[in-house]
């Protein structure tokens, strides 16, 4: 049957790329969009994912706010080089209307609970900023551990380097602790970290394919793309493209076959100066239960083409159901 | 045919029994062991390494030295906690007559270039100890890291944290550079670190087995391992026993199936307070080549078994061959 799916975006132009995807493909029932900070505040991902839904044809996607700050934190601002990266506005400085419609009233830790609830197995949660509002969840109904079918999170990096600090990405930097709740959970999940998203490059050669289509949707999503193309030439010249993280998250949750993973006790230093590390615990080393499924190898050719082949055809007829 | 086994070691307990795991077994015939620092001081574990030799049966094998210290440094002192962990002797002040015979001429270096040449795609060279030795050959004769069979070295943490800082292994942290060579090679290396090794653990009652043999080889190896496990109890008393860390390179140099692996364009950072840490280089995370088979998972049991059978063996019998 169908899957069930939760994005959980901060809005953002990778996440753009992710809920770009997850509407051009026919596996996935989009259920909701729920929102988080990160690339952007929490009320910047909102209205920029409402405003996304709409540009591509699914204004009937409910779209949450979820917490707008860390576990251990009272507040949140966008660090200078996320505003570098993604622009002010958070989708690369493109100028794209406001939605007609508003965000849900209530909170994205309470839809998560009761959409575990409802769809169980058939529900595949896609968190791909901090994971503050999954870890809240956790906190307040534990049970959804073993209920979820599967959650598969954009962040950490364990055979490479961060990219915040040596040890640290992005993502788990922001909230540790709500990455470390997720991951010592028992759930099923499936990191996506930098060992694989670095190796899924985007170039200025796709955007102008997509442009071809000649649509505001085509014209919108090339823009904030070679924004983020343009960032990267700074931040990593020898890389030669970006790095779609949020999209292979999105697609390994339809198809995991796009990964090899290796089971890892995992846990996140929340101490120190490897505060934010995704490492495995030494203690748990010897169990054989409560690991998670850290992507070190992808499929990088097909990964790419299909993610294009979903572009394409979005710019081009709108969102595919 | 026979692969030709030439062990690195800085004897060492986990050195000795790696050493009397490869007398035991029918399947590698040992050319000979080079001595390397780090566990204990180059002479002392040549010696170790001879005394070893006669009293396992195997007087005929070459013992040779390597370099006594790391490529960056002009002398070498052994730690306190190396000397905690394996006696101020190196094999847990247990007392093993000197051998009749002394080490050979010439240098280590020198000793394994000859024995690619002469053994090329049949030559398993197996380092324990930090990487100097190989890391000089390669630096002298870069053709052999293309002729050599394969290099299994014990040493590294990629997905679990190190054991001298929390980014560095001990092995590794003695001589980073020499390990960076090793690794950016293109060299067969596959890396045996603590992320299988702690996996991979011995109690007393499989000591208190080997002295049932009543032989003095099985007294002389109990007693040291006994003083290893007891080192556990107190630097890793979660544990439950010791890690065969060096054994294990062993067992995969002559059986790669008994662990899985990822193949990762490693490195080993050597600037700044990661200095010793092995990691994938992102600016070679698009390329196919140059990767080191670096062990995540290891099918314990049936290795732990398969020790414990070569060390009854040959504390009973005496060398294999």
């Amino acid at each position: 049957m169908t899957r069930q799916l939760i994005l959980d975006l901060d809005t953002g132009i990778d996440d753009a790329l992710a809920l770009a995807y997850a509407l051009a493909d026919e596996r996935a029932h989009l259920l909701a969009v729920t929102g988080t900070y990160g690339n952007v505040v929490v009320d910047e991902g909102v209205r920029n994912s409402l405003a996304l839904t709409e540009l591509l044809g699914a204004p009937d996607v409910p779209v949450v706010a979820g917490p707008g700050h860390a576990l251990a934190r009272d507040g949140f601002e966008v660090a200078e080089i996320s505003a570098f990266i993604h622009g002010r506005n958070g989708i690369g400085d493109v100028d794209i209307p406001d939605a007609q419609r508003g965000r849900e009233e209530g909170s994205a830790v309470d839809f998560l609970i009761d959409a575990v609830k409802t769809y169980g197995e058939d529900l595949v949660y896609v968190p791909t900023g901090p994971m503050t509002t999954v870890a809240c969840a956790l906190r307040r109904a534990p049970e959804i551990a073993e209920k979820i079918g599967a959650i598969v999170c954009m962040g950490g990096a364990l055979t490479v380097r961060g990219n915040v600090t040596p040890y640290s990405e992005a993502n788990i930097s922001q909230d540790p602790e709500a990455a470390h709740i997720l991951f010592t959970s028992g759930a099923p999940v499936t990191m996506i970290g930098l060992d694989v998203t670095l190796q899924t490059l985007l170039t200025k050669e796709h955007t102008r394919r997509w442009r071809e289509a000649g649509t505001d949707r085509a014209r919108a999503l090339a823009d904030m793309t070679d924004y983020y193309i343009r960032a990267y030439e700074t931040t990593a010249p020898k890389l030669g493209g970006c790095g779609l993280h949020d999209p292979l998250a999105v697609a390994v949750a339809l198809d995991p076959s796009l990964v090899t993973t290796v089971d890892v006790p995992l846990a996140v230093d929340c101490e120190g100066v490897t505060r934010g590390r995704t490492i495995g615990d030494p203690d748990r080393l010897a169990e054989a239960g409560g690991r998670v499924k850290v992507a070190v190898g992808v499929d990088k050719e097909r990964f790419v083409a299909d993610f294009n082949d979903h572009i394409e055809r979005i710019v081009a007829e709108g969102r595919a159901v």
